[in-house]
């Protein structure tokens, strides 16, 4: 079978996006896992490439032409930076529906240089939804050494966490996961679902969000054939994850699953844009402006995002199971 | 200067507490802070000595005689085992308010035993409380190996914590909290503050409790006099903490903390009631049951449980710091 085909974007370019390009391309582990195409401007790649001491180059470079390194002063977002992010991101999607890539992968974007460069620019999975004309449900995912993270929930205050939790929103993030884990070959995927309140609500002294929504959704969800696990405290449900007991934590807000990820180190981590009909990775972690330049940024998270979307695109090409349920 | 006096009151008979109490004694390094004073009944410490397979004697037994141990069954919570531990920990705090000790310690209780022992019992600050007709605010603290974690609200609903925030909470739970930390002798104590939406709020984006309360309350802290840092998104305050930054993580509910605690092996940690005129301190893990008898309980947590009660006490009696400011 062939290799699958990654379209790599390169991110903003400020950062350390141009040197973690050339050292992903110069990784035998990559180049094993995926054709990698690389979509930027080459003289950015090169300039990225002398800051890494890398001497090798790309099977395939669309040379989009669209920044001049001269221009961008390294560690300052910028319009001209976040115009060449978007840009190589949206032919990186596009080379995808056209059929000429499997699966996309981008180096670190920042939002204050896409906002510079589109002032409704909100976040990558509205701007793909939009670049792909995609109507369904997108979600992201966090990804951590073969441990993943969902939520409910994400950018919305506390306080009206427990009005946006519905039995139907709770079973079709379970649905999301389980449809994006068995695209990366859990089978059958072990998913553990996080409780909104304290000690799980302690049987309904501290709240009754587990008994009305997430305990219903939990067995309709199993009543679909959709793996669920719980509701458990949300304080052990990570431990359990850790331990090997999960592979995927559904969390109901933002801070829940981000404040575990982050201590467990999910910097080093995978995101995932999942929901879409193919893979979309990124290394977690930002621009990183402040060691720009610098040639010392770590490849892992990069590596691994690669990894992931090779995995996924190699899966799909072989009809196993498609990414999109 | 003469070594603190340690109450130590013997917990759930049905469990690890008579091995632990056991294990503890022969420790040279617990011995070394304090002189311990066990509380229980004499058959049940002889018990879990042989369980835990050591010889040696505490140096003062208070012998209340008030649990044959062939009435107890192991790993079944009892009346009578409930009883039993109230009885002790109620005795060793009367002995502090007596002057006959300087802190107290307790090893794990069993929630159910205690409400079969008593039906109106809720918590151990609220029992503490009412033992010692304390009219101040107390509160629980969880340490792992030098890192505290303290919060505003508790054993509420998700739903209700927005509005059961205020200025003069967070204040008040600040002040705790430095008290605390500095009749610990943490001088200066360096208190990172939890926000509470997702990103801090995102400058009001995602909530304005950061605009609105918080950060007014960490603004007429640091004004008091109590130090306090923040607010900083909850995701990456305990990965600060955990860096070294902080003493004390203040989170603003249950979860916040307890997940990130957990994380990081909280089990192995220690309670610190707060508040009180003296140290109150027991192994952050419970009974477990499912190892009673087995010789198998780890002494970590009770061995650091009484280190930070002898510290406590010990400064206390040299007059550097009260415990209760």
């Amino acid at each position: 079978m062939e290799k699958p085909v990654i379209a790599l974007a390169m991110g903003d370019p400020a950062g350390i996006s141009p040197e973690l390009t050339a050292k992903l391309v110069a990784l035998d582990e990559a180049q094993r896992a995926a054709r990698i195409v690389v979509i930027g401007d080459r003289r950015l790649y090169d300039e990225g490439a002398k800051v890494a001491g890398i001497a090798s180059s790309p099977d395939e470079f669309i040379d989009l032409k669209n920044l001049d390194p001269a221009s961008i002063k390294r560690g300052v977002a910028s319009k001209a930076g976040g115009e060449s992010a978007l840009a190589n991101y949206r032919h990186a999607l596009r080379m995808v529906a056209e059929g000429k890539a499997d699966a996309v992968c981008f180096t670190p974007f920042n939002k204050q240089a896409m906002r510079l460069a589109d002032a409704s620019y909100d976040d990558e999975i509205r701007f793909t939804a939009s670049v792909l004309g995609f109507k369904g449900t997108a979600t992201e995912f966090n990804i951590l050494e073969g441990l993943w993270n969902a939520r409910v929930t994400s950018h919305i205050p506390l306080s009206k966490v427990s009005s946006s939790l519905s039995v139907d929103s709770i079973v079709q993030a379970l649905d999301l996961t389980a449809t994006a884990l068995r695209a990366a070959g859990f089978e059958p995927p072990r998913i553990g679902v996080a409780a909104l309140n304290p000690h799980a609500g302690d049987g309904g002294n501290f709240g009754r969000e587990e008994i009305d929504i997430i305990e219903p959704a939990v067995k309709k969800a199993k009543a679909q054939g959709i793996p669920a696990d719980g509701p458990y405290p949300a304080d052990t449900v990570f431990v359990r994850a850790k331990g090997g007991q999960f592979d995927a934590v559904l969390t109901m807000y933002h801070d829940q699953g981000q404040i575990a990820m982050k201590l467990m180190g999910f910097d080093r981590g995978v995101t995932l844009l999942g929901g879409f009909p193919f893979a979309i990775c990124t290394p977690a972690h930002g621009t990183a402006y402040d060691i720009a330049g610098k040639g010392v940024a770590n490849i892992g998270a990069t590596r691994a995002a690669v990894l992931v979307a090779a995995g996924m695109a190699r899966r799909q090409k072989a009809g196993a199971d498609p990414v999109k349920g």
